[in-house]
């Protein structure tokens, strides 16, 4: 294995700069040439495909966002898409390829492995909804966003003894909202994994008040959604003011936590060993505190596995 | 002047609670009797009031949110819900009252002065709307907290190259839309003082892209609204992923900036002092860097002024 | 078990308060009281003991520090004192202690046990230096605290092209100063377990300057010491401009990260379920990302183990 | 006036960048040619010099430093020097020279005005030590960096019912420190503006301990200085746990605040005009609100006059 390339697909998160770095150098490290292809699969369809040494990645650890920028690629969902990628890196006779993203892109990469060309995943996503690994690249970080806004809303939700709907990430999985939930100290938390009633987040609400608490913080998965919604018929039903916030895109960026710089510097390193051993289609993960690496298929056929010990943590906490 | 109280009303903003500190401190160090009253003008009305010691303000002035808490009082707004405030005021033998707020807070201290009570407001609101005064306490905290959100949405707007519009507050004034996109270095800035049409908005994008921007930020301001629906006109018109994300009730939350800390201590100190030499319906402002007291219709009755330098220069340092 | 005490002891750590939370909250929903002892063993020798309800720790999660303050107990080190202690807890009829600290507070804990009373403990230490735990509570938040600091300290030392000494804390265990070495992408970190001489050192300098670096930080624990010193010698020899930071108490402080809350609310939960199983001289700690529980006498004998590999990563990424 | 240039020098300050981005824009926005200078005046001495356009600014309007690198020139003091700075001027034909730094940058500022080059000041500098403005770029940054320190350091002294001893920069100027002890809400303040005794400082933390206060919190400016020795004098006499710590280089970096930035940008755009209006010789500042140019000797001249009614302020608040 003389040249690796890497590159970055989908929605983008923090840290994914810190494991571009580490593939990067170790790369450097174990005499490989490293390249780096923007825009994710797009990329290596159209060439867009450069060398890098280890000044490339200088003063990017702390950096938000992906100095590869990322996209997602309907051209490579094609079989004539991906021959056109296969063509490019025989051209540049890459032997083998570092994909960080979510879900889809380890699809991608897979694809690419069956055509026969070494790949290996990196999870960099904040919804942290892969079940092989126990964290992804970014989620830490979108956590502590997330609980610096739950901190900002409360000081006037307990100012205006409000009932404050908060809108976090995570289509499918709630372990940003339950996460947050816990850390920001919220009354409920409200994820697509568990049933809800409007009747259950009102009566819990009036407990609340009953109970002496100055505001009511109700975290919300977007995979639930319909924040705005949610807080008219919270209002309309308990009478009780209530506003709601839509985090949005604020979650995505930010200068990465140390969790997550550490992880992703981690990940890279081993990304690139998995290569040199000269396996193929591994993701790698984080499963008990250890690094790890994993078949892409398998880990993509794992059942999501809902945390009820910590979601019943934060019923008990909360009350 | 023996007793005095303080109150807060309307939204709150961050570091009233620095100035309830500096009412508090400065108050006894006068030797008058400093009382808090909770829930704004209902509090009056209610009669939730309570002596306050140095002790009681301890801590405090890192503190978003306001330990007084606020409200809305639509009871003050009839003559007999002021006539009940006056028969509290009148018992307790309250001699002055602070108000800190915003516009309408200070429409209700104009009435209580008219009652015959000493009254001075201190500026509470994140908008900056209040044209008598160079800035209003909360209004720089926001806009840090706005900085932050766009540097956070810049990170992945980059990444994507994508078009971000980002709605901060202000509902008739543009200086947090403004001041943040300058602040923030944002390519186009739509406030209410200012005509705008869908497109120049997307000439610019396209001049943007030309130019080799990644990215293009928007800061549009809530008196204009509808960030929403503009992303998607945009996205219609250019063909370029254009993402909306409405910052909310983040921005009256947190911890004030050293700037805000400052200005409302010294705004609390000056109120206080105003209401010792025996002076009524008067607002606290800062001119030119000097605090100054004013009176209050006079203040409400200056036109805003919108700042066309500033919005040149945002003009000017975007392209 | 009926009455259960918390108490914090030694050196403060961030997220402290969100294991007094846990502990009080989860020892009310099992039905049993929960009282705080003030400034550590002290309290217990001297009755600073008070009932606790789910109102004392409304609002504490985001705050650092400890709510029941903390000491260093001279007293509790003898038999004496400790027989003063141990008739308080009779007197109030308590029936089980959880202590929240570092080392020293857990022979404080075993001592208690050894008389009798029933204890947990709960690594509440920025140091991270007991080896039966993957993690202590506050640990992260530090962390995140030496990044943020490196941030800005990288900004001057690049644009001075200056050569930057960072000290952080850790006496015996060089956690801190790896780990942020790492994350903060520190071109060398100095820690107890590793030998040094200042001519490594330099020539890392002077290879750094070769390879076009701007900046060069060095990370360096408190154990090794001596942060003004080694600059100097550094920019005798090199002759590079060099200045030196010892970060100090700010690492001690601060809002909490998630990651800590999250850790510390486990903890808090788990510690109480442990005394309700009618065990004692137990210590709680995340291993493998699982809570767990473990003798004290067994933990603290324990050897500490540096992470060689995460060492090694340092170096590599760092060139 | 077609061609100028920028260059920043002394030590660094946040939000150099910012005036360097508006400098570089504004400039080529009126059709002048803008050219950077590496590493301060030695890089006029060593013809360090290069083109910008606009991109060259692009993204650096939140960053810390100063992208084109700062330093304190020996050989520039020397008429030798100042004659090789002005050959490599007048060869590529620089018309103005836009200066970014504090008092030792504005004398050779004033040198190069001498010799016939046109000049403009811009005053980069946390200390706010230039009575010619009331704000210099860069203060407001550290002032909040000060206050974040600050609020962690109250934790863990509020934990240990410590007095914290905390030293910010400013050698001659204790404006920082004046500053940050109010916004942080120190219970005293030490400045080279005012005479203190060790006796007064450990009467006031008898004082602060009878009314309850949990913490004391000492800010003393870098120009009284020995932060340790003070410490240490303060146990001694009052028998009460001390503890120092020195703020040091985390001040002079980080991601600008919106004061800061805003500040940068409009005295970079006016620096810009004063030079393209044929003036020699000028500072910009910001008095009353508004940015103002004057002449760099008179400017120098003023006499510092230490702000008593902030410091009386100071005082009364943190009784």
């Amino acid at each position: 294995m003389k040249k690796i390339a890497v590159l970055t697909s989908g929605g983008d998160s923090p840290a994914m700069n810190a494991a571009i770095r580490a593939v990067v150098r170790i790369g450097i490290e174990n005499e490989v040439q490293v390249f780096g292809v923007h825009r994710g699969f797009n990329g290596l369809i159209n060439g867009e495909i450069f060398e890098m040494d280890r000044h490339s990645v200088s003063d990017i650890i702390q950096r938000g966002g992906t100095i590869l920028r990322t996209a997602r690629s309907e051209e490579f969902r094609t079989p004539e898409g991906r021959q056109k990628a296969l063509n490019v890196i025989k051209v540049l006779k890459i032997d083998g390829i570092i994909v960080i993203g979510g879900d889809g892109s380890f699809r991608g990469a897979k694809e690419l492995s069956d055509l026969g060309i070494p790949t290996v995943g990196i999870p960099g996503t904040i919804d942290n909804d892969l079940p092989y690994t126990d964290y992804t690249v970014g989620f830490d970080t979108a956590l502590n966003t997330a609980i610096d806004a739950i901190n900002k809303i409360r000081d006037t939700s307990s100012s205006h003894e409000r009932v404050s709907v908060i809108e976090v990430m995570g289509r499918n999985c709630g372990d940003l909202a339950l996460f947050s939930g816990i850390a920001g100290g919220a009354e409920q938390v409200i994820v697509p994994e568990k049933k809800f009633t409007i009747e259950d987040i009102c009566e819990n609400i009036f407990k609340g008040k009953r109970n002496g608490k100055l505001h009511n913080i109700i975290i919300l998965a977007e995979g639930v959604g319909g924040a705005q919604k949610l807080a008219k018929s919270i209002e309309e039903i308990t009478g009780i003011e209530t506003r709601a916030t839509v985090l949005g895109y604020i979650q995505r960026g930010g200068s990465p936590s140390a969790f997550d710089r550490i992880l992703a510097s981690r990940m890279g390193s081993k990304a690139v060993k998995v290569l040199l051993e000269g396996k193929t289609a591994r993701l790698i993960g984080i499963k008990a505190n250890k690094i790890i690496d994993i078949d892409i298929k398998e880990a993509l056929d794992l059942k999501s596995c809902f945390n009820e010990e910590l979601y019943k943590l934060s019923v008990d906490l909360s009350n």
